[in-house]
């Protein structure tokens, strides 16, 4: 029998290789998710339970019990270890047993532990070789950090392929259509997108100049106490990182003071923050956010902004789900890359080329 | 044909070839349903979108971007052209792209167009070889372009492939089971039907003389002024036409004054109409409805009989799915063919008749 | 063994030879379940159906009428025989047609009965051979025959094979986790079980003593008229019997009155009732229920013990469910088997002993 069978959270297509970077960090949660009890979630089509372990550090083990296969994460923490809710076998930071009522567990078999590191707000996990698994690669975020900065996210469940998101995010066009009512507005497809590479990161830039500000932005020249009803320059800037984070820089300018690089005083902006978590080969944990500098202490515009960005990109989803469905269908088909698909494109080759490498570390580790 | 990946609506069963013909219209939905926006709806196993083009014309292509593989029917109609949800591509009714902002078209691949006429108050669609495709074969209805006639339906999806429905209308005697409390009654089964054959055509037909009328028919006797309380005549002739449609006499006149022959004045008489439509192999829109001849101007009671018949035929659905399961699990079983399920036989032959041509059409097509 | 196309009412997992004995008797469904109308259930991955035939005797057929298909179980019983709700074919308890409203039936083909006993209050239905079943293998059940006691139970479906639900019960450890606030407590680890095997018997028991009464046993402690906090003797002497019985006498003493052995006026006891029987492949049918011989008169107690109960099985689903789905996710991994494990061991050997001679008995008769 093939674990084919799984079915649990979501049937995963067959694959040779798995389509997504493992040496590489992932967000994989939130601090919050763990704070009560043990969060179980599958990252990169394996079953992986988190929980504070040592001293309240972040531990994430594999969500299998070796005594009899219960999940861990139905389980709790007690000492800094993970309790299984079965039979109470105590599971290690390190995935080897500490111990369980009335047995030795010196010659149990231990199970995976996973690299994990809490930072910038966010649990981030190392799906592939612990060996490889350095903190340093996790990405500088200032606005994470800073006093001079506030953020407010979510999370979003979504049945797509991590590479749709990101063709998403690193195509704005679609803000015309499928957010017409907040973001949106026609000038944006009017402007044609530029889009270059730097090394491992891919930008998509595209400056509208002279135009009326849409919903959302009126709101938040208002909430820097700007006039809302006059001509904007407007910007958005996408970054692309592997394995699959984008970050973009939105805002507006009163129109005429420089666009994106005009004076503090007469500009609204923000970063649009995206972490992309494969959970299987056709669906994601979607983290999504807004960092902003200006107002930083004004917690109700915090949670203002969430509420608002939160419908906004619950929009795509639909789209991007119904999307999945009709390419499984036509596996065959080839799609367009136009330009405006170039940071997509982009991103895919670069997410290429590391599948290669992984494909070729893991084949030449194989033969060693 | 290929269905595999067929996972959205309904799972399909692996077939070398489609169990139904394709070179024939097919009811597909009904004008109010592509009214407001597009619909997206999968007809013999092909994921299409319906919308008022051109000159409000009703068109029909696959449900399918070719930009990014979007499904069209998320998006909206603009001056006649189909635009697309995400990104915005303009679909013309023939399939090819008429527009894209900031793009030139030219070159992009189409998509499938497909042969669709709006008649008799639905949308007629042929999935087969669009070179064959002649309006003229779409059945002539005089009740639906009469002011003599009122007609009222409803659509049902059901999981059941679509010769277990024919069956189901070409055999009446279920309704003394499964409709024993509205049309059914004891006498139904007692009269045998008798089955006969013409060109494409099969009729089985059933009469019951000098017998109580049940409590569907008395209400419309009432309907018609007539006394409810006295024998009554009663026939059912059910008559099956290529691919899937069924259409039945029906009705009830005073005992004695020549059942089906009876001059109006003593009889309460109509036509089921049931056009089937598969959508999967395993699964069908059901437009089920009813054509009468009396008080036609009467909208009240159009509607309703129309809510007591969809009543009546929602008690089929269990019973359908469920022989379908049974089905699916003993596929090797040969079931009964008594003179009752005659109608059905005789329909099958037909249809397997056609299938034969449409193969031996295809083949001799590849060869050439 | 096919399943092919067993998607309805579970899916489940090819297999050569079904992983539960055929030639024994299981607890199909109680008597009020087939009151009012016939049952329809999978047992054994066979889709069945209960009713009350000729004198009211329990009868079991295949569900799935030769004329068309359709289930039997959707129609209803006349006379002693189960008549389809879809053309009215009448089933025999023998699984022959015996009439149709104008057929002969003499020529129909007919469809399995089963071997099927009421008795001790439960519906016994022997899935295998009908040769081989006799009912004087029903085990004897001393409890539900006799005006010294009473039952109270219910029936849960759970989606987990039956040995998981054996290993459950014959392994009481996991009250203390999964059951911490009604029967579990940390005594229960800390008293080693200790398993025996008698013939096709195995037992594992736990003695406790001078422990604190946990609120279940409080409760009855209190429904006994005996004094509720003082130190008890707990016992827990769990029986299985093949195929999937489990009984386990439970009880406290006041202690040091000789625990189990205590005479009757210092303590609360019971059994603890468990029928399990395969559904499909993974999921089970589980009738659970306690029989007591103190007050067998009250049935408000009776009800009160039962929905307690109810509770308390109901937190193990989840755990079994969740473990079900780790294991077929990682179906080559060895679980270890402790000393707590050991009544599920032996129970999962004598199991595997009788499809064995299964086996070996349906290879033989092939080659005869």
């Amino acid at each position: 029998m093939s674990s084919a069978g799984t079915r649990d959270p979501e049937e995963s297509t067959v694959t040779l290789q798995a389509p997504f970077p493992k040496n590489t960090w992932y967000v994989a949660c939130t601090p919050d998710e763990i704070e009560e009890k043990p969060l179980g979630r599958t990252i990169c089509n394996e079953p992986i339970v988190f929980f504070r372990g040592d001293e309240g550090r972040v531990a994430a083990v594999e969500d299998f019990c070796p005594h009899r296969g219960a999940p861990l994460s139905l389980g709790f923490v007690r000492d800094g270890k993970l309790v299984c809710g079965y039979h109470g076998l105590e599971m290690g930071c390190d995935g080897k047993c500490a111990s369980m009522p009335g047995q030795r567990v010196r010659g149990f078999p231990s199970i995976r532990a996973y690299p994990v590191e809490e930072r910038h707000g966010f649990v981030w996990l190392w799906p592939g070789d612990p060996e490889k698994a350095d903190p340093s690669l996790i990405p500088e975020l200032l606005w994470a950090n800073s006093p001079d900065w506030a953020y407010g996210g979510g999370l979003y469940h979504v049945r797509c392929e991590y590479r749709l998101m990101i063709d998403n995010l690193m195509d704005l066009t679609h803000e015309t259509y499928v957010h017409a009512s907040s973001i949106g507005q026609p000038e944006i497809e009017e402007a044609a997108p530029e889009t270059s590479v730097n090394g491992e990161e891919v930008i998509t830039s595209r400056h509208m100049e002279n135009i009326p500000a849409p919903p959302f932005w009126q709101a938040a020249l208002r909430g820097c106490g700007l006039a809302d009803d006059v001509p904007v320059d407007r910007w958005q800037i996408c970054r692309f990182t592997p394995p699959s984070h984008v970050h973009i820089d939105v805002g507006v300018a009163h129109a005429g003071h420089g666009g994106y690089d005009a004076p503090a005083e007469v500009k609204a902006s923000s970063i649009v923050v995206d972490f992309i978590t494969p959970e299987t080969d056709t669906s994601i944990w979607y983290f999504w956010g807004m960092a902003r500098n200006f107002k930083p202490e004004d917690s109700e515009l915090t949670a203002k902004i969430r509420e608002g960005q939160g419908k906004i990109f619950a929009e795509d989803l639909e789209m991007l789900e119904a999307q999945q469905r009709n390419l499984l269908r036509y596996p065959e088909r080839q799609l367009l890359k136009l330009n405006i698909d170039g940071g997509g494109v982009q991103a895919r080759r670069i997410i290429d080329r590391i599948l290669t490498e992984e494909r070729e570390d893991s084949q030449a580790g194989a033969t060693v």
